[in-house]
């Protein structure tokens, strides 16, 4: 793997420096690097997968993770899944979620399913022996309106994401030395507040469980948000792009009992499509196609990563219908106002989703038997796996990495 | 009045033919313009005050109005307000509303004030001598989703406009000759399908009366449909631009018991602006002045009918918080994906607002004593008012046509 070569390439494309109004956007130029110091009294080591300094391939290291505090749950990882967005992160690509550059050593992973093998004297929400999962929040100020009603993902004051984020003293959550960055789920043991577990439900394959925590909730939770989940209603669902976000999509709508449309700017996306789910399928550059779903669909979940139009989308909303922008899209966009106006559209966007859609999320897969497609790795093969979400981030197929058997290697 | 040389320079300025998407918009160059064909027999003869073709100025006309049908109702007209949305369609400046340009002979105004001097024999909800109003909606098809719920304004066929509208021979609720336009307000009667006659309530002043089925209904219903108009709900809500829209937003969602943040891109509006019971006031084009309300506003309604950016806004929205856009604006606008992910942030548009809307925001004004400042007028003074209203688009004063101290000219 050339990772060098193949990450300025990346950054080059996604680097945007653009003035918007009052506010001003930067992707970081230099990632963050400094060697681990060593262990402190308050912390123990951890066998992880990560990138140690920019550019370099993924290896085994040993990183320091806090010791278990009173409201701490400790886990032992059995399988992490592996999303598109490590890749980013891993490769500095985007600053998302942490405000500055990627900080190395780099441990990627917020899909974490491991066994609960310690808790802290007043962990009430899980105990040991249970199985559990925690997703991309690892901490946030517990005391602002969208924390108080379980949107821990817009937190006023800012989530931590589980990897590569500076821990948050002023929270005061996250015990171990303050100094240095949070590490993920590529790892043996990690200890997480109890705040943000969740539990596996009764039955839930283990090893599928990663991506729900990440694909499932953010397909989850704007749904919900939208009125999707309300018990007996039923309605009509757009689902942009077919890939590991969208086949979600198109699981969760149709198992709520809605009419899914699948929309894609490619017809050879129909026969997937249709085998997750959806009732309909339109080739979104083809007017004929879009015609046919003309002012039908009452929520659209666009899941497209990449700059686009929406127009097509915002074609095939009914009145006071939202297209939801789920994937990052960093260009600014464009709308016509006219055509929002005249009946009554909104564009909006949502990231993830908060503990309490994570658990929902979980809980529903499991009853309604709804997992991605996974193929399991392990981590002697995570240079070739990043190489390939590089090259193709359109498949439905989500890699998870197992802890257990990568900790044989 | 050299009204054609100033119509010419403002329809180049607002003439755009963008292609979005799969969808394609274009403002009409060339006016329909046909003389009116002799009374029908199921037609009488109104006094109106109009254009009767392209580039002249107003005028006294004489226009035929359709006899009363089973569910019509003949009202005399005693005042009609001159919206400034009048000024772009008798100079075929737009042809939002129509679908194509604006119709000559036309006689403008959607704020028709008068009292009710027949009614046809079904008609139930208004009886003779009752006071009332007919705002921007004279026909829908009264047969979809929306028109169901009341909301005419986004009619799944489309709702047609009181003026510068062909009669829609296929929702069949206009009597008279169906291949005539419809004529708006200005006028000694119109006849008007009881389903879009709203009651003035006991109490309200006739002469301010008109601005409410216009402006109040264009704020109210937003208002409404995000959730300000819950009983004992508390929100903090911003209107941005401080002219007849503003005004009329900031008196409503004040009287609501929210707290209410005026915007301006001039600090010259704050007086006027906290006059009409603003709580705060944001100077727009100021970043610390925005930076005040970072975060603050669950509801944002932005009058601005030109192209401006909407970043400032955003910042100052709450997490899913929602900015909706009021006025038409021509050109694309542009917004940040990323911003509205991490706040989880909606951008809308709506307009004016169905027949339930208007009589609620008549009932909640006449409750609350708030009307626009409105400038009575005799039609005589139409030309110059037309002028004045194109030079000036911000003053907070609304005209509004004496219809019964015209007709005495």
């Amino acid at each position: 793997m050339s990772t060098s070569s193949r990450t300025i390439d990346v950054r080059l494309t996604l680097k945007i420096t653009s003035k918007q109004g009052n506010m001003k956007f930067s992707y970081p130029e230099i990632a963050v690097s400094k060697p681990l110091p060593t262990l402190a009294d308050n912390e123990f080591e951890s066998v992880a997968w990560g990138i140690e300094n920019y550019g370099e391939d993924f290896k085994k290291l040993v990183v320091n993770k806090p010791a278990v505090g009173d409201q701490d749950v400790k886990i032992e990882m059995k399988f992490c899944g592996i999303c598109h967005s490590d890749v980013h992160f891993a490769l500095n690509e985007l600053a998302a979620g942490s405000g500055s550059g990627s900080m190395y050593p780099i441990v990627p992973g917020h899909e974490l399913v491991g066994t609960v093998v310690e808790v802290g004297r007043a962990v009430s929400r899980v105990a040991v022996g249970d199985d559990v999962a925690v997703g991309c929040i690892r901490d946030s100020c517990m005391d602002c309106k969208s924390c108080d009603s379980g949107d821990e993902n817009y937190c006023a004051k800012g989530f931590t994401h589980t990897y590569n984020s500076p821990k948050s003293p002023a929270y005061s959550h996250i015990g171990g030395n303050q100094e240095v960055q949070n590490f993920g789920g590529y790892t043996q043991f990690d200890v997480v507040h109890e705040r943000f577990v969740c539990k596996i439900p009764d039955g839930m394959e283990l090893s599928k469980a990663g991506p729900i925590v990440c694909a499932g909730v953010t397909m989850w939770d704007p749904l919900k948000h939208w009125g999707a989940t309300q018990p007996g209603k039923k309605m009509d669902i757009g689902i942009v792009g077919i890939g590991g976000l969208g086949t979600m999509g198109i699981k969760l709508a149709s198992a709520l009992g809605h009419r899914v449309v699948a929309i894609s700017r490619s017809a050879r996306k129909e026969e997937l499509a249709r085998s997750k789910g959806a009732h309909g399928f339109v080739v979104s550059t083809d007017p004929k196609s879009v015609e046919k779903e003309a002012g039908k669909l009452d929520l659209i979940l666009d899941t497209i990563p990449a700059h686009h139009s929406i127009m097509p989308y915002l074609t095939m909303l009914s009145s006071s219908g939202t297209v939801v922008q789920l994937g990052c899209v960093g260009p600014l966009m464009e709308y016509s106002q006219l055509v929002l106006m005249f009946r009554r559209l909104s564009i909006a966007s949502s990231v993830i989703g908060g503990v309490p859609s994570t658990q929902e999320v979980l809980d529903f897969c499991n009853k309604h038997n709804i997992y991605s497609d996974v193929k399991i790795v392990t981590a002697d093969r995570l240079n070739e796996v990043y190489d390939e979400l590089q090259d193709n981030n359109s498949d439905a197929t989500r890699y998870v990495l197992d802890i257990k058997e990568s900790l044989k290697l």
